[in-house]
């Protein structure tokens, strides 16, 4: 029985699909975002900051994954974005497969920006390419600040890290500077935000690199 | 191609091995723990705290998994326990053989208590069985309430929760009477202990359980 063989069918499956989806959303000149992290890190949060910010400047659409409940889709859809749940029933990440039966239910002719947020692991989503623009992984300041090393597959893949709940900072032992080293060195092209959706710290300038890569596809 | 199949095959061959694993910890009385968290929940850190509770009264010997560094077995190492250090290379959960490895590593005779400090993901590590008398589920205050609804399958087949980094309460929003009621919910069999590593607070009602487990397995 060959697992490492049925595991890389398994990929290179999904990676033909992913490659569809990045047609399908270069075709409707879509910008988007694969949303990675921990349980709890605070993506939810940020993306609901995310579209109030961007509210009346970019149509942005959201892919919701997790494996049990629709509780972050509710969230989502009281901001009045078009939202569709993928629940996977205990699988570890999202694969192209289920972004792309999730794209049937969006008029994309009507979307700017499409956030598909991963369900919450550090491991698992990042070998699973999606069809997105960028992966961008999102780590607390609650979660320590060895992450970057412990978890270098996911930092290596993504265009930006969003270092969040910046607002903790006084109450956690975390090195902002070591993490922005740690992390640079693994990936040198990183882009970094300093985010908190308490304080609204980071959240205009990790909007206008959204708008900024949107005016750039658009363009 | 059947991924189930395989998946269900290694599955059992993993239980096999755990199956095995528990036999051994039992022929030597040693009571095994499997903790379980998010990355950055605070496991490392709680495990430091119960070596220094525990010392004297209790031998501890520590397995720590991770996805690629030796960060964690280093801290353990200090507090003057012996541990041995899996590093997975990439994979999101330990499995029943490499515990069988590790064990090989220590003297069964000399170990009261064994705590398997597992792969820090919410999802995957909760299908496999090492072999562990329990599972221990640590969840972060900074890591919102909705986890135990989010990830049912870890807090089902945990004997413990350990809500941990109560000392951050007042700074997030955090509803430790919903998570006691949405856990209970999903297994009312959960011992809950509320902790925080800066403040101590929980630590002596945790390591009691252990110790009065213990005491149980060698009466």
């Amino acid at each position: 029985m060959s697992v490492i063989t049925i595991e890389r069918k398994v990929l290179e499956k999904n990676d033909a699909i992913a490659g569809r989806n990045r047609e399908r959303l270069g075709q409707h000149r879509v910008f988007a975002l694969n949303l990675l992290s921990s349980p709890g890190a605070g993506k939810t949060s940020l993306l609901e900051r995310t579209l109030d910010e961007l509210g009346g400047k970019l149509r942005v659409a959201v892919i919701e994954g997790d494996v049990q409940t629709d509780l972050d889709a509710r969230r989502i859809a009281r901001h009045g974005a078009p939202v569709v749940q993928i629940v996977t029933h205990g699988a570890c990440h999202l694969e192209a497969q289920l972004v792309a039966d999730a794209l049937d239910q969006f008029d994309l002719a009507a979307v700017d920006c499409l956030v598909i947020e991963n369900v919450g692991n550090l491991v698992c989503p990042a070998a699973f390419d999606l069809g997105e623009a960028f992966k961008v992984v999102v780590s607390s300041t609650a979660e320590g600040d060895d992450k970057p090393l412990k978890y270098p597959a996911m930092f290596q893949r993504a265009a930006a890290l969003l270092i969040n709940k910046m607002d903790l900072l006084p109450y956690v032992d975390f090195d902002v500077a070591a993490v922005r080293r740690n992390a640079l060195t693994i990936n040198p092209a990183l882009e970094v935000f300093e985010t908190s959706c308490r304080t609204g710290e980071g959240i205009p300038a990790w909007c206008g690199w959204i708008q900024d890569r949107v005016a750039r596809l658009r363009g």
